[in-house]
């Protein structure tokens, strides 16, 4: 079995090879240009490392691994359309450098390649590969929209905040892992508890990415501390502060939610240390790391297998980046 | 073997059936508004009608039908976008009635949808069908990039524009077609006849389609006469007029294309006319649709099989709306 680190970086030098078509350019350079951005890549090799739980990799694993990166981007390039975002990782996001229309046509032909690489594996596994990916595309596609309508909506339950994250993040990491595990062999309960591992490790990541955006060093944290507090975006910390603040301070956060205070991101920091959202955060993470654990000490196979798991769930959820 | 008009009833019938799921609300009522727009369904029936030259219609055709035109709607929705088009069939288009963003997406889900019915046939037909329906999809991609390019350029070639129709317009009709034919058991030679039949189809269609954007007698065709005129775009009569013009005529036509005249529509026509493009475009119409019924000759089937698909031709190619 092999690390997170080296299946990524064999990961990388697989998707850096792949050649998507020359013409027109002005249409695959912007595919280019974006792939070209990098990533951790963590969904395939999620999706290689399900099927070596079980097994050795097979070929068909670089192939679905491959089209789950490709669909990651895709589901990318159109969001940042959607959040009117500028960069993304530092760069000019594709629509900002080549145009709304550009960006909206090149992550479709993405899309439809990443349908390709899929239509490359073994037949006698194509249906239940597709059914999957297809299932999970699909639930991406819903999780962006229910997205989009919490910024409309002046409060959102944590239940239904859940459930959006549980839609746009959580179920593509699942679907890689259980992809992966097909592909290796694992039988259905294995298979199952797998999606379950990374349903729950999908919530954990998120809670750690919401808390990052708030509380994060911003020596290590990539993007800017406090942007999600800019953007007014729903997180888990600003879901939990508007049940768990006080009076003074939940009217205080409303207001600052309608507001263009130079002083919000730090008064709204505030708000959550006084409610101790900071602590409450850490802690649910943990409860989400420690059910996608118990699922994954159920899977059937010698713990050995699952350590390169282990790792990377305690490795996305403890990372400062 | 059933007519078009029986099998575009039978479709619609069929794909009116169709359900989507119901929440989020807000991402798939926008699907279910557009589905319910209507539409002439060739592209389906073209699939119904590549089986039924060989065979009985299969359950597998009626799914690829339906993939197909969810397909075609996705990039009618799309298209809009791009296109800035406020209406389609007289109505708000998608993204007119609910914001870009969810066109973006609403289209998005329902490629994917389109997957959902490529996945319902046969596992033996799994691999070959979804490799021709990422073919069609990706050329489709690129002629629609390619058309967006052609806005920005000063002059297009005749050559050029023919293949951008190609991609954007034939591989679509000519791969349902070829759909149909491979899911009735037509051997490989009748396969790729078809696709050719279906290709030359295309560019006849396109040609009737630019002549009654000039031509067609406003009573009857749905759309605003001289409406590719006033949005300056790249058609079959511009590009030969462009080339077949006395020079006064380009440069006026030159100068009218860079203007706001209140007449400009009417000068073009005029122009159209002096340098014959009217007739010249009904000649290479009944060339490209020549083309096609030699590939439909060619194909080994009792002609009397053939009829449906020669009377739809003709109709496609004649008919004034």
């Amino acid at each position: 079995m092999q690390s997170f680190e080296l299946l990524s970086q064999k990961f990388s030098l697989h998707f850096d090879k792949l050649s998507l078509p020359k013409q027109p350019a002005t249409l695959y350079e912007p595919d280019e240009y974006f792939l070209k951005m990098g990533g951790k890549r963590i969904r395939p090799v999620l999706c290689l490392m399900g099927n070596e739980l079980v097994d050795e990799i097979k070929p068909d694993a670089w192939h679905v691994a491959t089209a789950i990166e490709l669909f990651h981007n895709f589901t990318l390039i159109h969001d940042d359309i959607m959040d009117n975002a500028p960069l993304r990782r530092g760069i000019a996001s594709l629509h900002a450098k080549y145009g709304v229309n550009t960006a909206i046509l090149a992550g479709d032909v993405m899309l439809v390649t990443a349908y390709d690489h899929i239509n490359k594996i073994d037949h006698s596994y194509l249906h239940k590969i597709l059914h999957l990916f297809n299932r999970a595309a699909r639930e991406v596609c819903e999780g962006q929209q229910i997205d989009m309508d919490f910024e409309r909506s002046e409060s959102v339950s944590f239940d239904d905040y859940l459930h959006m994250i549980g839609q746009k993040t959580s179920v593509l990491l699942a679907a890689s892992l259980k992809m992966g595990a097909i592909l290796g062999g694992a039988g259905e309960r294995n298979q199952n508890l797998l999606y379950e591992f990374g349903k729950k490790l999908g919530l954990a990541f998120q809670v750690q990415d919401d808390y990052l955006d708030a509380f994060g060093d911003p020596g290590k944290f990539g993007k800017q501390v406090g942007g999600d507090i800019l953007a007014n975006k729903k997180t888990f910390l600003l879901i939990r502060a508007m049940e768990a603040a006080n009076e003074s301070g939940k009217k205080e956060l409303k207001s600052l939610l309608r507001s263009d205070d130079p002083g919000k991101v730090n008064k709204v920091l505030q708000i959550f240390r006084d409610s101790k959202v900071d602590e409450w955060a850490l802690q649910l993470k943990n409860k989400f790391l420690d059910g996608a654990m118990d699922h994954l000490e159920d899977i059937a196979v010698i713990s050995k297998r699952k350590e390169p798991l282990k790792e990377l769930a305690h490795f996305l959820v403890i990372r400062e980046f």
